[in-house]
């Protein structure tokens, strides 16, 4: 038997991968080591009920879930829970629900109509399109969801503005939205809102919520914010998709840690300044072209020698070509991103 | 909406419900602390590395693996990976996979075929009553693999010589077998065996390794032990079954902390002899009927009214009833388990 | 590229390997070239109206259905209605969803609680054992059906009695009932019963009607009997079960020919007196033991040198082996059988 | 209990809704009849075997399949054949499987990557763009296969040198390529070649063969051309789905009848011929903007008021825009289409 050894990455320093590759915030840490009692199993500890009380304070009275292992356990229980045996969801076509998940997505039932997105982006014309030709027609599967990413996987940030106009064209189509919260903190921590604001606020009915990016051991929850979702489903789902945790207290505790502090926010400024730091250090090495960033991703275009060079060092992913038909590379900040990485990485490229 | 907050149990004292109720030893809280860095994700890093070489010395030359964050997880990924689109799976109606694991088996496709068990175990005969039935006929599930507990539900350890027999004949009708192992630390240790002993050298063809309900603070593996189960098939199950960690390093440093070291077999001896020290006080109160435990589950008979005594004090789980009606609780002890849990327990039940 | 041509049967002579092996009756013809007009697709056609009507008529004011094209179809399709994404399906071990449609159920995420059988048949006790181990239980699937056979498949008839006490036992643990009547026109005439009577006024909820193997060129049915079946979730099974035919009329015109005249009747007349003919003829030969069958299928225990005799001409089934460890042979009569038929394979066995 | 009664399409006249409101081909009919005999159940039959020796003579040697109930069941038997767990099969964002088998699709496991079209039409290049991005990514589905439409849903047809070119470029990235042939029969006859040369010879490794829409009463089947889809596993993915009728005879004497002979090719040359005739009429009438059709369907762009006027009478599906805004309407014509129909359709819209 050959040892394949599979998921080792190739490339050495992991740093700007991704924003999972930093570890756990002391906050976090400290809390886990907190709850490192004798306990109920499967949520009916006392720092569940903690976490659900903070559900409750910070995405509003009725907030109700539940936590999860990993995003892709998150988006997969949320997704279940606003499907139907012949339902569809609609994402864009850069959600990371269709393309990172593998076949997560079709092994759990869901059917996805992936649309071509907009800088990352849904648009309410994207909702009428599908709505116009599916819904009602027995040939087709029936749209019942809806399902974005705030931030999104292309670093952009849905402005309330925007995501009020999508919510409502949702809401008036007869569906619900799903927001694959990854990045949620990044992206509320860059509009200047709390987490009742950047979801409940404007519309979003079921949220996938990160903490294993944003500073987390490993923890994230599903989040149901309106009654367009049938509570009752949620649990019975996270059991069947094995994202039960016997041992749920030592995910609620990083939950209430990060969300019922100001933990997130912290973190998540951090790695926004970062980006933007990155994002200026990139923009002043010639033949460099970058947007000022969003939230906490960065997206260089950059000639082919660039691109070599960097991937020498760094474990770097490409993320498509730019309108002049650079390739475009993906470099992530975190919490935990030093002044000092960004230093080393820029004099990597920097040879002027 | 109306707050369900499922999963909360009943019922006041934890202690005895399960051995996931024991938070994690202070090995593991180390183990974690120490692998909080920055570090590749999704298993790149050398934490995961440390665990590939733990499968190989501890399990056997090629042994092979991966995490995954917990015990459903790991049945359902292993089971997987002896399954096909059409094949069955022969279990024990008492089965953890077909009894607790809600429908996760059904949704991943796996199509059980439950044969009445005889204290937990199947016998060589059950796995021959399937096949003759099943095997080439093209009406029927085709029988790919055979699913054991070792310590199995009812409490009881498989011997070396039932194990050895069960796999030769489920290799002979050229199947797979897979054991569930939440629990395998414990049998190991019952039965004085080391970890490849226990497994690998008496035929185990894939393993679903427990270390939550011994001390871990959440980490499962799934580990391939022969080329009976093709090993490429494992890194896509355990990403599209969402089991997939990004930050896999955690879980791996548990890993290795509990079965590259003696911990596992100092908590599960632990374990076993709390079991041995409560069945033999059991046993003292009038009226209940006990045998000496294999492993760390207690199965007492007793008439209803300790029952109910015993139900007004802890989450205790009944268990189906003894030959002569009795009611039967299920207690499990486990590597945290005090001489004073024990003894108030049976100061409970002692009122003579 | 080897052909496996498989589904190719072993042996020479069809007749009694089942009751389909038999062709479809001259009524059954006639009304297919009858409806061999243009009409519109998917079911929006007069026949198909024609056989709403009947459904009406034949199984009670309200009651619902649409055609398909074989039994497997109308079980996956029944169950699907019945069941939900954490739902377990109650069946007898012997049930032909469980031993004889393959990967039919788990794939389309049908969970099968089976239960030891009482001469094919489940009793109301096999039901309360499973609720209530399951129901309310979260770590378990969710009862909400009970299928059962009628006739079963070890050739018995349920009476009205014990159909009623079961259907009640289902019903009040709130669970719903499906019949899979692929010889249902074989029972209610053994019974004395019309549709009606052998199965809505009885308490089934949902059943599967069965044409093929009573004269049929290729058509059965689901219908909806009971409003504990929602009867909205029926269309959308259909399409996505790939059971809906394009062509419908032909389908409902052969339903229409069956079951909306008396030939279902004559037919299973026909067929329940051919095997009690069969029966007597084996009785009379040294060695074979059989009873009187129930409707058109014949179980007869006979020494290894008679089944082999027999086997060396007709496709005959074992099944299973009698007290006395004799093998039982199953054969099964039709509408076609004729006298010439039986005592033909009489001679082929009483060589006295 | 209300009555849905679903399926019942709006409209009056059903001519020209789509070819499968055609009855069937009286040599069908007698095809039928001639194999109303007892006879070997689930396909072990002679006229069966009569079917697989017509896919050898006119599919090519070794070529292998069986027939199944509709298009539906073909496609999804057909992507199955080509499918694993973790794979992903893409298609035009306009086929059959993606817009209209609601979700047979996502529930039989088959995960669909839908491209922009090109005039119904896939392209070298598009598989190009999902291997870049998917093929070896660990966190993509991995593209295992693409499928086509042949006549497309825009009621164009690949020539033999778009085919070769796509069917190369699928073969050279390890893909295999299925063609859902629902209308093959009518490409073939367009192009002027017979089925091997349409199919075989132009590089498809697994087909669907629908007789339905070409006068069939109801039968397709599922044909593997090459040694890139694994034989042997048709038998169980068709037991599995629901395919397998147990009077497999009926379906293999109608597809014998009609593809063992010169039926396909005289009844597709009728309906192309009709829709020929067709486009010509309509394109005589003020506003109408329609081209020569390709094959059987014709796609014609008209003003609202023409088509308030054509759905007064007609089930006439809508299918999209013209560049020019207008709104198209598809016409389909079949082998029962006959002069009289035109023109009273074309009475209805020429009111000039």
């Amino acid at each position: 038997m050959q040892h394949s050894r599979r998921f080792r990455l190739p490339g050495t320093d992991p740093h700007f991968a991704s924003d999972n590759i930093s570890g756990a915030h002391p906050e976090i840490m400290a809390a886990v080591m907190e709850a490192n009692i004798d306990t109920p199993a499967y949520g009916g500890d006392q720092f569940t009920e903690d976490f659900h009380d903070m559900l409750d304070t910070q995405f509003g009275t009725g907030a109700y879930g539940f936590p999860v292992f990993n995003g892709t356990g998150a988006n997969i229980v949320a997704l279940q829970a606003v499907s139907h045996p012949n339902s569809s969801v609609i994402c864009a076509d850069t959600a990371h629900v269709y393309t990172s998940e593998a076949s997560a997505p079709v092994r759990a039932g869901i059917s996805l109509k992936p649309q071509p997105h907009s800088e990352g982006k849904l648009e309410p014309a994207d909702i009428a399109t599908v709505v116009a030709t599916d819904l009602g027609n027995p040939q087709a599967t029936q749209p019942s969801a809806v399902t974005i990413s705030q931030v999104t996987e292309m670093g952009t940030v849905y402005t309330p503005d925007e995501l009020t106009a999508l919510c409502n064209a949702v809401h008036e189509a007869g569906l619900a939205i799903h927001m694959d919260g990854a990045r949620l903190a990044q992206a509320a921590a860059a509009l200047g809102l709390d987490l009742h604001g950047a979801t409940t606020a404007l519309g979003v009915d079921i949220l996938s919520l990160g903490a294993t990016k944003n500073g987390g051991l490993g923890a994230d929850a599903v989040v149901v914010l309106s009654n367009r979702v049938p509570e009752e489903s949620l649990a019975p789902i996270i059991k069947y998709t094995t994202q039960l945790s016997s041992k749920t207290s030592y995910l609620s505790a990083q939950l209430t840690a990060m969300f019922g502090t100001s933990l997130w926010h912290r973190n998540a400024t951090t790695a926004n300044a970062a980006a933007a730091r990155l994002a200026q250090g990139l923009g002043d090495i010639a033949g460099v072209q970058v947007q000022a960033p969003q939230a906490n991703t960065v997206l260089a275009a950059m000639p082919e020698d660039l691109v070599t060079r960097l991937r020498e060092h760094y474990v770097a992913h490409l993320w498509g070509h730019s309108a002049a038909g650079l390739p475009i590379v993906r470099l992530v900040c975190s919490w935990a991103t030093t002044e000092d990485k960004i230093t080393d990485l820029l004099k990597i490229l920097d040879t002027a």
